[in-house]
């Protein structure tokens, strides 16, 4: 069928060249600009008493961008910010990148150690800190033979006075020029963002975003979350955690209100969201939990569930609630909400692989992989890791290291982290399974499970519980033995007073988890070995009877 | 301020190479590849008593990639089409660009002359042709010398018999193989479609979209348009124009379902509508109203303004809607409706300036310019036709020839395009604003004002007025003598029977008019010389007495 003597001129479509006006880099510094021409008088920030338009959030940005260079914060430089949600933290997600130079905000949950080692690692070249924060800050400098020029940022809500460094926040922004702030992106493929992961199971990675990524990032998720022209947004979310999920950036590109709090108790957010008239707002199911609880009259469903990684610029998948599904039971809608789903529109491609072969797995539901993702919206690398980075990245994936299944109708279901998966004589054991079966016991109210070294087995399941009332180790073994297969039922069950070790995001810190488990593995072992010994010598008394 | 001494270590952040996991060109074929996968059993597209699923399209989609390639069809290849709303001219929206081809979709109201100068001006290797274009196809393959390949789609709904060329649609699809349609987009800016402009002031222009700007374009165009996840969508507007505005594609993205109807009449639409609980659809103000007319009793109110170009991929501008509008009297809610609005997110941006100097205008609601436009969903070009490229793209924007203010808002309206304002005497007369006054008199259905040359004032407005009724030429005069400026009132109007002449998208012919109006500009010029003569021979003839 090869018909190529059809055509007696196969001259191609000749290339037309990129020029300014129709190759623009990405860049989501283009939605304050469009904020600051559509929504010019709109309101862009509430805080307290404190408002601002999108046309005063471009000019003080440009400003302070302007006053960065002026202190020779050049392109690729690093910025950090340690800052709860206040509307300085909101316009340095634009002025840093309007610069040239990379916003690094650092978790405020982060003790002054933690973020010396931050400060350092990317050699950051200023430093801006809040005045709540000021009496770590000044701890974690100590720690610094280089120090990073410091402004602090005084709240014109509740002034305390205190002050860090040589220079002030408003004062930069006075000093400003709002007409030499403007700094033209020219590879979308720049840095515009550095965050430090927190480390459930290694230590923390810096993730660099492009300003291409952050742009589509932002774009895909809104309109994956329908959010509409205008959105009156709560800030309970914090913006060091991926950049607020890219909404810094996106109620900048709909034109919405940021509403801004210090402090996210459920109090304060009742208050804001009945003043403001609240539209959106993203947080932790602990928020969420803690919201609901406050107020049992109020719950609302749910919403669908995502699944994100700082690698991934927030959300990777999203539940997409397809429409038979409302048709459902109860009972299968909850089955349907808990997948993860399917991927964001930003990224080409979302999969469960073989983690040997790479091969996507069969759509059963019951073969696990590791979730594997590839697109625009994926982190450039890990900063300084050029291992970690080539690990992630194997034969065009990223592998999250989550272990997964796919449904039939091609919606994954995370099953465990790899490195949560218990390998016991060489079945595979999945600690997620065994906490569910944990969980459903009246009294367990927190339960994780760890791998614990066993010589026989390999590894055999380790279960760490937090019970209300009186229980005995022994009751919980029992429910176990009830509940699940044999070689599943954690050989160890630990129960832990006052909740289990967490991580600043609120994670459990399964690394020292492991320790212990290793550590009890040890001592078992060693008594056991006693107890064999005691054996032997008692043998050895008997046959010399 | 120069701190620069301030930092030891003035090392950047390491360059991050790309890589096939974190950057992925921009291509709407990732649409189809997600919705194959996520909305794998959900109904694609429905026409008649056929249905297909998301993973048929897909499969089908590549199965006619990878015949096109058997054809030799390779990259940058045009490969035409003429075909109304049906499920084959869906699929080749993504199974030419799989098959790295360029899609050229043929308007189908042009005449065969018309389609004749199409394929000859990209030489296009292969053309589709639907069976109910047959005969104007065979017309126009006629005036080539050396013709594409030919496809010819067959109905299933509708058979015919009717045959044309080579191959049949359905046996393409036959022999394709899904396993080997899979083409690798390497290079956004690649050409992904070709869009011949209607050509109102002009020729007609060869508008080519590069993979990027489509991407974009539906992204943006789907965010701000809050196009929910699973539309379903009716086919009303035809696929031909602009990719009917990038919904082809749109609607794989959203995982929603493509209703085709091959012929557009209202019994038509409602029968749809009702069948199928259509949740969108898009449509020339004229379709609208032909369905508001058919049932009066279901007026919806209109949907918001938008402009659009095909050099921009579709629409440019959307008059988004601000919240305070809302308590606005109806009047002055109507005065915003019909602004153009804002740029559209996947633009950087839209202004409205000076066409020589390119300063933007104040926004004063007064001052004229051009819209201008910059941004990735841009076109790349005009094919083969450097001059009209190289004009439309100035100092970094691209010229629309249009018309327009800035409002204090920042909203655009527009006044009229370039050409067609009147300079008469160094006064500019907006047409626009002389068929406002027209169309303002009872008997007026239908005005169109251009420009007629004049030896005195240059330019002045001569007017094409349709009417209803008896009325005489004086009489419109008079009401424009009434109505407006003095040097604003036409010289001349012209009444004419049964509608003004159009293009095949229901632009008025503006040249044609302009045609007439310099040949009565020289005919009464030749009457007046004549009536000079006469005077002057009767003065002579006087001298003589």
């Amino acid at each position: 069928m090869n018909l190529s003597n059809h055509f007696n001129h196969p001259k191609e479509v000749e290339n037309l060249p990129k020029c300014d006006a129709n190759y623009v880099p990405l860049s989501p510094i283009t939605f304050l600009h469009r904020a600051a021409t559509v929504n010019a008088d709109c309101t862009s920030i509430v805080y307290g008493d404190t408002r601002y338009t999108w046309k005063q959030t471009y000019d003080r940005c440009h400003r302070l961008a302007s006053a960065l260079r002026s202190l020779n914060i050049s392109k690729n430089n690093v910025v950090s910010v340690l800052a709860p949600n206040v509307p300085a933290m909101y316009k340095m997600h634009f002025a840093v990148p309007m610069a040239g130079a990379v916003l690094n905000p650092i978790n405020t949950l982060l003790d002054a150690k933690n973020v010396a080692a931050i400060l350092h690692h990317p050699e950051a070249k200023a430093f801006f800190v809040d005045h709540q924060f000021i009496p770590r800050a000044r701890d974690a400098l100590k720690h610094l033979v280089s120090p990073p020029f410091v402004v602090s940022i005084v709240d014109r809500e509740t002034p305390t006075g205190a002050r860090l460094g040589e220079l002030e926040y408003e004062r930069l922004i006075a000093v400003g020029d709002p007409m030499r702030g403007h700094f033209m992106v020219e590879e979308e493929w720049d840095p515009i963002a550095l965050n430090y992961t927190s480390g459930t199971t290694s230590a923390p990675k810096g993730v660099v975003y492009s300003h291409r990524g952050a742009y589509l990032s932002t774009l895909s998720l809104f309109l994956q979350w329908e959010v509409r022209a205008g959105p009156i947004y709560l800030w309970t979310l914090p913006m060091f955690h991926c950049n607020g999920w890219t909404f810094t950036w996106g109620v900048a590109a709909r034109g919405g209100t940021n509403v801004c709090i210090r402090v996210t108790k459920p109090a304060e957010i009742y208050r804001a969201i009945a003043a403001h008239a609240v539209t959106h707002m993203c947080c932790a199911p602990t928020v969420l939990g803690m919201i609901v609880e406050a107020r049992p009259d109020e719950r609302a469903p749910l919403p669908n569930t995502a699944y994100g990684l700082t690698e991934a610029t927030g959300p990777a998948l999203v539940c997409e609630w397809l429409e038979g599904w409302d048709r459902l039971g109860a009972r299968a809608r909850a089955k349907m909400k808990a997948r993860q789903g399917v991927s964001v529109l930003s990224l080409a491609d979302a999969s469960v692989v073989d983690p040997v072969t790479f091969a996507r797995v069969p759509r059963d539901g019951r073969s696990v992989g590791e979730i594997a993702l590839r697109g625009s919206s994926v982190m450039k690398g890990y900063y300084k890791d050029v291992e970690a980075t080539s690990k992630a990245f194997i034969d065009g994936w990223f592998l999250t290291g989550e272990v997964a299944v796919v449904h039939g109708d091609g919606y994954i279901e995370i099953k465990d982290r790899a490195k949560d998966v218990i390998i016991s004589g060489g079945e595979n054991i999945s600690s997620v399974e065994v906490e569910g079966v944990l969980c459903g016991h009246a009294k367990v109210v927190e339960a994780e499970v760890v791998a614990m070294p066993h010589k026989h087995w390999g590894e055999t399941p380790c279960a760490f519980v937090v019970v209300k009332g009186e229980v005995v180790e022994e009751e919980i073994m029992r429910h176990c033995r009830e509940n699940m297969a044999r070689f599943m039922v954690p050989k160890k069950v630990v129960l832990v007073k006052g909740g289990l070790p967490k991580t600043s995001t609120g994670k459990v810190r399964k690394l020292e988890l492991r320790v212990i488990s290793k550590s009890i593995a040890r001592e078992e072992e060693e008594e056991e070995e006693e107890a064999r010994k005691k054996i032997h010598e008692q043998a050895v008394a008997v046959s010399r009877l």
